[in-house]
């Protein structure tokens, strides 16, 4: 039954990781599409957002059949637990890559990223990026040395994110209302994705550390 | 057993209504100190939000123990498992109350609402506030009727939200660059408060009906 047991958390393992991975592929393409305005390349991501929430879907549905059936206790059923939070996590970070393609989508074939921030939002990209592949390698490898790879990934972007307001909000900004507004959203998007990395970190941490439990109250900028 | 089960289901739901109407609480105070900048009842909502966190906290921490003590199967372990989604999504409407908070608080003295859109966030906040009351009645009494009512609030909030857009981007708009940005951040986090709630009440009325799993993949518009 351990042994049965095992091979499942593998298994949950391995989808978690697959599931990172793919949106990875989404967030480098929404990121590339934004800033090159491909609308075909924000298509893809739009259209397949649908196998990263079907895959959570599923990777969820396998959780509650490891409850109902090996019925784990202690650090085994935290795991689980875990699992089900994180696969949430990754659904919302696609939902994010979704957001910033719909945004190239809906100006096309204006350009989505306002005048001046061109390489702001290229660096917010890269990062992202960075944090998703980061994430992928924390969930395979539980090399918890990653886990502060992600929190300065985040560091990094909250800065940038904190400088796009102060381009917008500054007397040299000359931008239309449309580009405020897609400066605002689309930087809220991409700080709040690698938000949820770190959220997904932490959780990783915790119980890699022998934690009781997964923290909770992850705080977030406006 | 069976019996120890079903208190321990009760004390489930009870948690999950007193989190929804402190939820309730926080988003009342927010979008009224938003509508009239009142910086103290702001603070009010950003320091109560430990609270609703904590008390998400607690109420994973006693399904996590119902689930090693009393290992439910089939649609009582589906109850369990929605409870943590459930939970995750009310903690996330608490975070949304206090994000409109530091709105308030970070532009006090000035209004945090922008010009000209006073009557439109005021019609937002009440929605907001009525799918957070019809929510903490759906999960006290199970009456999917209500699920219906929150779906219409969705809707008509939706239409807010993109008539904040279509003012903001109209020729008549002479907001600054600064009240775009807040008219921005105000409506999506007035919007996403209650496709939270839609999200929370399908999953009620999923099991409700008699459903093998909970619906993912919630759609959101940018």
């Amino acid at each position: 039954m351990r042994e049965v047991f095992h091979q499942s958390l593998e298994d949950v393992q391995g989808r978690l990781v697959e599931l990172a991975e793919l949106v990875t592929i989404a967030i480098e393409k929404a990121t590339g599409a934004f800033g090159t305005s491909d609308v075909a390349l924000a298509e893809q991501v739009i259209e397949s957002d649908a196998e990263i929430d079907e895959k959570a879907h599923d990777l969820d549905e396998l959780v509650i059949e490891i409850l109902a059936r090996q019925q784990p206790v202690a650090r085994d059923l935290r795991i689980v637990v875990m699992a089900l939070r994180v696969s949430a996590s990754l659904e919302r970070m696609g939902d994010i890559a979704e957001h910033i393609a719909q945004l190239t989508r809906l100006r096309f074939p204006e350009r989505a990223v306002p005048r001046g921030l061109k390489s702001t939002f290229d660096k917010m990209g890269t990062l992202d990026v960075a944090a998703a592949k980061k994430l992928s390698e924390l969930l395979r490898t539980e090399d918890l040395t990653l886990v502060d790879d992600i929190r300065d990934i985040d560091a990094e972007t909250d800065d940038l994110h904190v400088s796009v307001f102060e381009k917008v909000l500054s007397d040299s900004w000359a931008g239309e209302p449309s580009q405020t507004v897609d400066a605002t959203l689309a930087s809220r998007y991409h700080e709040r994705f690698v938000d949820h990395a770190v959220s997904v970190a932490k959780k990783v941490q915790y119980l890699a550390e022998g934690g009781e439990f997964y923290p909770t109250g992850e705080t977030t900028n406006v």
